[in-house]
This record gives structure tokens, C-alpha cells and sequence, in this order.
């Protein structure tokens, strides 16, 4: 067996960087959702081959083409070479995400996010096949739920109705006691953890963001709020333009130990070491601006406020009193803090769990796990003037709060998006809670939206008609 | 904050390294239990300035004055510098490793065990104080048993005396749910699995290796049997003298991405690919010769003869049935293969559930796990004499079975061990099972067999005599 080629620029590398929702061309990052402002043909990667501009773009293989069990993804002892997946191997794109996103802790360090030792909270079942329930896409074609399905790269998706499990599959590598990547479905999940402490009276969102992490006071966030940063209107720049190669995501990226490092590298030992180098662009709470490094300095300022580290505050406030059925997981950066823009791994059913939660005012498992009010700041929603500024076509008249996206739609929905179609989509009106992982082959959420956000909605109305 | 320096040999490198149980001096590796023939001090080794042949030794840190907490490693956001341990840092030995050994997934990739989704087995309790009890260790010293603990810088240990909980103390970095990574006590998992798989007729140890690892033809193993391997007979020409920068086992280690490999490696690319590559020396089923290449490959052997990964056989064969309450895991090779020789993670009380299963003949939690015919089969134990050729003078008259080690003593006790400490130890006259996680600065068991055996001992006594 050969030792596999290496490249600079690797694999599950980008795997990782398309967590923090960028923007990239086909079978590459995108922002969570495209802004119509910054076209994502505009911005190729110079990685993998990417698509060149005036070329004719490569139709990828569909679901059942990239069945990852079909494809033999780390089959066999060993598997053949070009089965193999490795974080610092070349070409661990899409069909390879297929494995890859149930497997991260196969291929990367993790931190544990324990469930406790209480008893396992049960998830009643009503079971009916909605596959079958059609809506229209947004592009004028009539599709069912099932295809939706397919057409999104689903890896697992649960469905629940007044609290009961209506539906749940998983296809290809995953299944229900499998950690899938959450991407930048984590961000909810910092946000949450965000306004849990505001509610206890242990993080003051008016604050100046020095207040908490002093090191930042030559950066960007030197003059910024924590509530600018917890709803991303902070003035920040950060270009993730990938046709850069000095572009600030590459530094990123290696600062954190995303994408390997040179041998001959000088830069920034951590997350933490590039936070404190960003700098102020534009005005703070002018323009919700979706950038990842937000993310990673509220997971900053979380840890400050409450000591702890977030796989511990999330297991304490969250995973064991919900009574979640497994133990969860961060991805770490290089010197072992968690990726709070996008490292969480959890089975689907906790992920469930969780957004049932949400829905119910942060009562779950007998217990009221968060207070009402928490719930009740992120339905409150963000400045949806600020929020349009950004150009999200398929969210009009959205905005976004603590690190949720709110849709301000008549059943008042709110969603945590994560690149490649994670999701947790909450629709408390029709009382559905639905969480998907996938691994689309494109990252922007723009492509799975045209099918996604009208099949949900079209679930929503199914449920509103039942007796 | 600096990027951290880094060095060829590393770290928690070395660390993974002592899983296979190899030869080094104070504060390095040792074989498992040091062979008289090869004391440890003649292998010194090229790594973090080890004590020079006629330098005064210095007195490591005591186990409380190594205590992680107190010495506050990964803590703080970040922690200081000089308290961050990554995998690829220079000096992560002892007493970092007191930290490491229970949080190896937080340095490494992994591969969970799971533990399924029925209900956890109990462990009843009948706690008595035991801390008390006395005994004389080797060198005539009156001791205690809390005396030993301290002595042998033990993380957690566990004693069950007639399938009761009798004694549960953790210390440090370790607690009831937190996986301690095994070491070579790893290979008595392989090697029990081995054992199930002949008595389920899929594995048959008088077939060669090559029946089932046709690649073998041409290495040491081409002309061995199963049973060799599991008995650890195998002539096999393996170096394991780190004074020469040259030894088989730096190539081994980088195979396996157990150290990091320089930029222009072109070695084997996997433990697979360097174990193709062992040449023969001297004769096979000659004399017991304690190496972790034959655990590797037992490893590949138990993968093809059951199709299974070595995580996914354990969770099936062994930790769903048995009722584990937490998953354990195994940390990965270069190309993600479980490491057969060392590197399993479990906590402590399902360490102690696996030790009661095989003094209980194999039932446990109500069920019979493994046939009563694979424990028969340990406790018969390898050739004494083959044994004795290996010299390991704090071992009389014991001997080697399906990767256990076999005392032959009036209580027919058998042990599970690895470097630093870890064991577990079962009495089956005296109804009494011993587990211990430890972080001993010495690799070699000789170093903490003096007092542990005694103590160990003493215990079985003390229980005997209780009416």
C-alpha cells in the first residue's frame, strides 16, 4: 500500500471549514444561506479542483449514487486505498462527506458532552408515513416528502408531532446512535447556552465583550456588546473570500488546526490567538453579518462567564436533564478548546430532544430545563431591517437572535441551519418540531431550501388538517 | 501566545507508545513486566532528555504532588501555555500524563464502543473501608492497602468481592465516567474476543495466519499459527531498543501515526502495512516473547475471521451484552484502525463488569456472555517453561494465555496488564476482582508489582478470613 498523497489544502480539512458557513462554489462552503448580494459562483475555492468558471458544472451523484455503504467508505481490514478516509488526505469531498459527517470523531480530536447517568427520556411514538404528503417547490415542480428526502442528501431526519415521533429514517451512515455532525447548528446551541446565563443572571448581554474576555480589546469586538455578538451585528473583518490565499479563513483555519499547518508556520496557535487580531470594519449593530468568528467569541465569552468548559456547561444545562439517550461531542482547535462555530456532533434523537425543548418553552422530561424567557428572546427575533441588509434570498423577512434564525412567519418558526442541511426546524403553531442531519453536496443551504422549507411547511399544514 | 515548539519525538506520542508494553528507563516505556534478562536501565532512550546511565536518578513527583487538578493542566480558557498537552507538543510525559491517560480522544481520533441501548447492569455494593488493610511488600516494608494506592499513583481503583462493589476510589483526572485509557490490557480484550471467536467454530487456532491474513505470506507470520500469536510464541525479529534510531519500533510507531512522521516520510503507511514487513528470527513456539506486533495482528486476524472491526465485535460480542454504562472506545491508527496492542479506553466500572464476566465463567448480567470453555481455556494457561525463558523476574512461574497473563498460584489468579499500572486482577478462590487505572511514572509493572502484587494479595486474604 502506498503512503496517500498529501496535499496543502486537504479533505476532511474542508469539511471542517465548511462548518463555519462560508461562502463556496459547487462541492464546496457556502454562507448558511446565500446572500442574493454575494452569488456563490462568485467566490471558487482554490481547492479539490473546483469547478472553473465557464465550464459546464458536473451534475454530482445523487443519493443513492453516494451511498456511502455502496461506495465502501472505510470498508474492510484495511479498506482499499481510495476507500480510505483521513483527515489529512486529499480529496475528502463529496461522496466522502457521506461517511465522514457521521464519523468526526474518527478523524479529529473530541471532547466529550456527557449524557449524566439518569434514565434515558422517552420519545413517544404516534408513528405515521408522511412520505407521501405533497407539496410544491419552489422552482414549480410537485414533490412529495419522501423525495425531499432524497433530494436533500438526508442522512437522518425525526419528525414529531405534539410530542410524539411521527416518522424517522436514517439512510446511508447513519443511524440512531450515531453522532452526525451539527455544523453551524452548534451555533444555536452557544447562542442557547448564551441566553441560559443571562437568564441565571450570569452574563449581562449589555455588557462590553471586554468585560468577560479582556484579551479582546484590541480587536474588532474591543468596542463591541455581547448582545452585538450573540445576534452577529458585530462590524467585523473577516473575508472568506477563497480565491484569496491570504484570505483571513485560511489563517483561520490554521490558527484552530482545521487545515494542516505548513511546517514552517508562524501564525496564530488557536482560535483564541486569531480572535484577538480581527479587526473593525463598518459600524457594530448596523447589518446582521453572518460570520463565524462571532460564534467562536461567544463561545469565548460562555466559557468566561460560566467557568466552564461548553462541553461541560452543555452537559449540565442541557444533555443530562433533558435525559438525552447519548453522550454528545465537540471537535477541538489545536490547543484543545471546542469548535464552537461548528464542532458538535450529536445523535439525531438528542438533537430531537433538544429542539422539543425549545419548543416547549425549555420544558422537557418533567422539568423546566431553561426558563420561558430564554425561549421567549429567541422568538423575539432580531432587527429584520439589519437583517435584510445581509440578502439572504430564500429567507425574506427573517432575522436572527442568540444565534437562531426566526422567520417571523405567521406559525412564528424559528430554525438552526447548518451547512449540508442540518437543521432544527421548530413550527410551534402546527406543534412539529423537525431535526435532519444530511450531507447535500453543496454547502449553501440555498440549495436545499427551494425543496426543504415548502416540504416543511407543507408537514406543518398536513398537521393543521389532521383531526 | 507562542506557537508551541514541537520535536520529533513527542509527547503523548511516547505515551501511546508505552501502550505496547516496550523497554525504556525511568520515565519511558518498559515491557510489561521487566524481563531480569533485559533490565529496562539498559535501554535508554532518544527522547525528552532521559537520565543519563550514571546521573544521579531524580525522585519524581509524588502522586499528590502530581495531581492534575492541583497542577491544573487544561485548565482555563485557554490554560496558561505551559498547561496545554496536545498531542504533538515536546513534554508530555509524566505528570502530564496523569492528565492524558484519561482524556486520550481529546488528543487522538477514535472509534466508539458502543455501549447499545438497553439498561445498565448493576454492580451491588457492600462497601467496607479496606484502606486499612495491611500487608508486607517486597522489599519487608509494613504497608496499607491506602499506602499502595498512593504508591502506585492510582487514578481509580475498584474491588469486587463476591460481585459486590466492595471499594470505588478515584482521584485526579479520573472519575466513574471517565474512560482511562487500558493499555496492554487492551490485548486481553483482543485476545479474549480471539478466544470467543474458536468457540463459535468462526477462528480455528491451529490454522496458520496466512488462512486468514493471506498479506502475512511473506513476514515473520508466514509460517506461524493462530495460536502462536495468541500465546505470544511467534520468533519475530522486533527491535525495541530506542537507543537506536534505526529500531523496528520507530518505524512501527510512525506506521501507525503513534509519533508524527517528518514531511518527507516514505514509510509504511499503516501498523498493517509495517506488520507485512517482520522478518523471522529464531524459531516459533519456542519461548514466550512479549511483543506488540503479535496483538496486532491477532487484531487483523480477529477482524477477518469475524468481518467485523475490532469496536464493532467488543460493542456486539461483549459491552452491549454485558450492559456497559458508558460506550468506551479505541483510539485509531494512520488510516483508522483500531490499535489493537494499547489502545482501548473504558471507564473503570465497565473495566470491572468485564473482569466479573470472566471470573463468573463468562455470565454476567444475567446472562452467559462467552462460553465457559474460552475462560476454561485462559485459566489453563501457556507452557511455564517457554514463559520462564523470557526472564520476567517479578513473575514466577506464571505464564501467558490468549493474551492474559496466568499467576499458577493456589488461588489460580490471572491478570489483565498494562504499563503504568493498569490491570485487572481476578481471584476466583477468593471471589475477588481487582480493577486499577493508574499513571505511574514508571512504564514497567516491575516498578509497581512489589507493592501491588502484595497488596492485591493481602486482599484476597483479608476476605478469605471474614466469615
Amino acid at each position: 500500500m502506498q503512503q496517500p498523497a498529501r496535499q496543502t489544502v486537504s479533505a476532511l480539512a474542508i469539511t471542517l471549514l465548511c462548518c463555519t458557513g462560508l461562502t463556496m462554489t459547487l462541492e464546496g462552503c457556502a454562507s448558511n444561506s446565500t446572500p442574493a448580494a454575494a452569488p456563490a459562483a462568485s467566490a471558487p475555492a482554490p481547492v479539490q479542483a473546483p469547478p472553473a468558471p465557464k465550464s459546464p458544472v458536473q451534475k454530482p451523484l445523487t443519493a443513492d449514487e453516494s451511498d456511502p455503504n455502496k461506495m465502501g467508505w472505510m470498508q474492510g481490514f484495511p479498506p482499499p486505498p481510495d476507500r480510505i478516509i483521513r483527515f489529512d488526505m486529499a480529496g475528502n469531498m463529496f461522496p466522502r462527506t457521506r461517511y465522514g459527517f457521521s464519523h468526526v470523531r474518527e478523524f479529529l480530536p473530541t471532547r466529550v458532552i456527557w449524557r449524566g447517568d439518569g434514565p434515558v427520556s422517552k420519545l413517544p411514538r404516534a408513528e405515521q408515513d408522511i412520505g407521501g404528503v405533497a407539496f410544491t417547490d419552489a422552482g414549480g415542480t410537485r414533490r412529495t416528502f419522501a423525495e425531499m428526502l432524497k433530494l436533500t442528501y438526508t442522512d437522518g431526519i425525526l419528525v414529531l408531532h405534539k410530542g410524539k415521533v411521527v416518522y424517522e429514517r436514517y439512510s446511508g451512515a447513519l443511524d440512531a446512535h450515531t453522532q452526525h455532525i451539527a455544523m453551524s447548528v452548534t451555533k444555536s446551541f452557544v447562542g442557547t447556552l448564551a441566553a441560559a446565563l443571562v437568564a441565571d443572571g450570569k452574563l449581562d448581554p449589555a455588557a462590553p465583550v471586554t468585560q468577560y474576555v479582556p484579551e479582546l480589546k484590541d480587536s474588532a469586538y474591543g468596542d463591541a456588546t455581547v448582545r452585538q455578538v450573540m445576534d452577529m451585528t458585530v462590524g467585523v473583518r473577516f473575508s472568506e473570500n477563497y480565491a484569496d490565499p491570504n484570505a483571513d479563513i485560511w489563517t483561520y483555519a490554521r490558527a484552530g488546526g482545521v487545515l494542516p499547518r505548513p511546517a514552517d508556520y508562524k501564525g496564530p496557535a488557536s482560535f483564541y490567538d486569531y480572535l484577538v487580531t480581527t479587526k473593525k470594519e463598518g459600524q457594530h449593530d448596523d447589518a446582521f453579518a453572518y460570520k463565524t468568528v462571532n460564534a467562536e467569541v461567544l463561545a469565548w465569552i460562555v466559557r468566561r462567564a460560566s467557568g466552564k468548559s461548553t462541553a461541560a456547561l452543555l452537559s449540565e444545562r442541557i444533555w443530562q436533564p433533558m435525559g438525552a439517550q447519548s453522550d454528545a461531542y465537540f471537535s477541538l482547535d489545536s490547543i484543545g478548546t471546542e469548535f464552537g462555530g461548528g464542532g458538535l456532533s450529536t445523535t439525531l434523537p438528542d438533537l430531537a430532544r433538544f429542539g422539543e425543548m425549545i419548543r416547549n418553552n425549555g420544558r422537557f422530561n418533567g422539568k423546566q430545563i431553561l426558563p420561558k424567557s430564554v425561549i421567549d428572546g429567541i422568538h423575539r427575533g432580531g432587527d429584520q431591517a439589519k437583517f435584510a441588509k445581509a440578502g439572504y434570498a430564500t429567507l425574506p423577512g427573517w432575522s436572527y437572535r442568540d444565534m437562531w434564525w426566526v422567520s417571523n412567519n405567521s406559525h412564528h418558526a424559528i430554525e438552526a441551519r447548518g451547512i449540508h442541511g442540518q437543521a432544527i426546524y421548530i413550527d410551534p403553531v402546527a406543534q412539529m418540531t423537525i431535526v435532519r442531519y444530511a450531507s447535500h453536496p453543496i454547502a449553501a443551504n440555498a440549495a436545499n431550501d427551494p425543496v426543504t422549507l415548502p416540504a416543511f411547511g407543507a408537514l406543518a399544514d398536513f398537521f393543521m388538517h389532521q383531526k
